[in-house]
């Protein structure tokens, strides 16, 4: 069966560039997938992976031919990139992009590129703290919610062809203006971003007094700033391109720590019978909080799981895996939760569907191992 | 041999009352461990469990006779507690509590105790997003720092046996002084967490506006805001008791995201030859970031990692984990990364040891997996 695509090229094989590759490679979507980057490392890297069939340092030579180019670099760099490339292209080839702002790089690329060729802005909701080639993964976007910007204007037949690139990844399209796409980034990427990036910052002026004050870093001071580990040029780029909506965030954000700030300074004092706004503030954060899907579970179909209790001795996971196994349960996903070296740990193993569960919890209770559903 | 313990008691069988209660029951440190909650439900699930060798909802039972005593509930409740129980507890017995601020408790404390029972205050840094004792882990507090807040007149036979307890549990103590630790908490818990509140109410109102946005909330802010789902009645005692030092906390993070909006509102107009600010910021918060130890290898001996892609089918990794097994490597840590049904997925299998991360290299590639060292 012929490909859907003769040839696609990506341009910026870094995190995001390296893992679409990979999930195209292996999707068989285009007869050749074309890496490009400036990096000949990463070119290195994205060929022994098998995240492209060919890399090219040169643009020219890597957009030549190809019905599809992807951007993948950071977003201020498109304009001269696209310069660059867009006496190459072959006329009606679409171009697409991955970068997290939509606004300006619409409007910027599409005075560019003229009628000759369409573009889509694309937007794939996934990213890792991993920079570069090194972190890419076939599955990065597996499920992930894949953010496309068409109007009015922009050419139907483009649209498709992306739609099935998308879907060629394993993920979902989901097609919103760009003024919706931005303002919502802003809201669940960008501004949670700027606060990570700030709590970093609180805590590093406190390290000058306390140094020891990272020991106590325990997971919840972890979770609220990892992301703060991004690329630092990718989020530089970010908030150039949507400062305004991100500074409004921000504004709307501080007022709402502000509020809570003033209810934390009067708690205990509210007059009996009416209830405290900072017990109904942090009682509706934890409702909403819990109401947002947990990780991939909102994408992925429902996780059913177990949680045993075993020593920590070289095999013991193999057996419980083998008990299943021999009965056909396929484990969907499974987490080491605490573990000391020659003591004991609990294991959380989860499965696609309720009955596997239910028989994983026979299954390894017969065997005495301590088990319960979770 | 006879146990260090002859009774220990604690008053909250929840998440953290729960979580001691089974290790000390493991950890055989005590002939009785006696937990003590209003709940009868918890109490059940207590005895069921194997967190406590006896339950009592009534305080006086519970206390009779015990050489210690832990307080586990929310930090407002402990005075109440404290008038109920006093008549009651063997002189020298020792109170100790987990609460997360310690100036106010052991202030209360201590007035209320007098001197025929001496107080340690204690906090182990250790949580979940979890609530009650249907949350609680043996393992919860294995190689959790425990910080212990004992003054200069804190009876030190008192402060040794508390030492050995949390040794018991597989804990570290941290000695600090009430104020150290209040300080250092309302850093790396408090702040995060009324960040993380705000950051939810801010998706609260946007999501009136858009309510699909909550379907691109990515890891990011997922991550960012796991705490915000913690328990309402702990984390507003919390606030209350150190609330100069948490408001001091979030004026100081404030004035950073002030300045960060500013130089965000700026980027791009820096005079040449100059560094960007906003630049240079997120790169220092990212350096930081990752200095900052990741889970629990800060306390752990060192995991050595590899990588495996492999089919997702039945009894993949009970197929990995049998090869290692057979060649007596023990696994660690395994962390399913990404997996789609009846594809393939990517799974992380860490090592306390170099060489048997390299020889599990070995074992996987030579049964054709494709496997690398991370």
């Amino acid at each position: 069966m012929s490909r859907p695509f003769q040839r696609i090229a990506i341009v910026g094989m870094g995190l995001i560039g390296g893992s679409i590759g990979m999930a195209l490679y292996q999707g068989k979507i285009a007869e050749e997938v074309v890496g490009c980057d400036l990096n000949v490392e990463s070119l290195d890297l994205a060929l022994s992976t098998k995240a492209a069939h060919r890399v090219e340092k040169d643009i020219v030579k890597a957009v030549k031919d190809a019905e599809m180019v992807i951007l993948a670099t950071p977003v201020r760099t498109y304009p001269s990139i696209v310069k660059a490339m867009k006496d190459h292209l072959e006329v009606g080839a679409i171009v697409t992009d991955v970068g997290s702002t939509k606004s300006w790089v619409v409007k910027e690329l599409e005075t560019l590129l003229g009628d000759d060729n369409p573009f889509v802005g694309g937007h794939p909701m996934a990213g890792s703290e991993k920079k570069g080639m090194e972190g890419a993964d076939r599955y990065l976007l597996e499920n992930a919610v894949y953010v496309l910007t068409p109007h009015d204007r922009t050419c139907r037949k483009a649209l498709e062809k992306v739609k099935s690139m998308v879907q060629a990844l394993g993920a979902r399209s989901l097609v919103l203006s760009v003024e919706e796409h931005d303002k919502m980034v802003a809201m669940v990427s960008h501004l949670p971003h700027m606060v990570a990036v700030a709590l970093v910052d609180t805590l590093g002026e406190v390290t000058k007094e306390h140094p020891s004050v990272t020991m106590l870093a325990a997971g919840g001071f972890r979770d609220t700033t990892r992301i703060a580990a991004g690329d630092p040029q990718m989020w530089y780029d970010i908030a150039c391109t949507n400062r305004n909506l991100l500074v409004e965030k921000i504004d709307h954000f501080q007022s709402l720590l502000e509020k809570l700030k003033r209810e934390i300074l009067t708690c205990g004092q509210t007059i009996q019978g009416t209830e405290e706004p900072l017990k109904v503030r942090l009682q509706k954060a934890r409702d909403l909080r819990l109401s947002i899907p947990g990780k991939a579970k909102g994408l992925l179909p429902g996780i059913h799981e177990v949680i045993v209790t075993v020593p920590d001795r070289p095999g013991m996971i193999g057996h419980m895996a083998r008990l299943l196994g021999d009965q056909g349960i396929n484990i969907a996903d499974i987490e080491i939760l605490r573990v000391r070296e020659g003591d004991g740990g609990t294991i959380r193993i989860g499965f696609y569907q309720a009955h596997e569960a239910e028989k994983a919890l026979q299954v390894l209770s017969q065997d005495g191992i301590i088990v319960k559903r979770c």
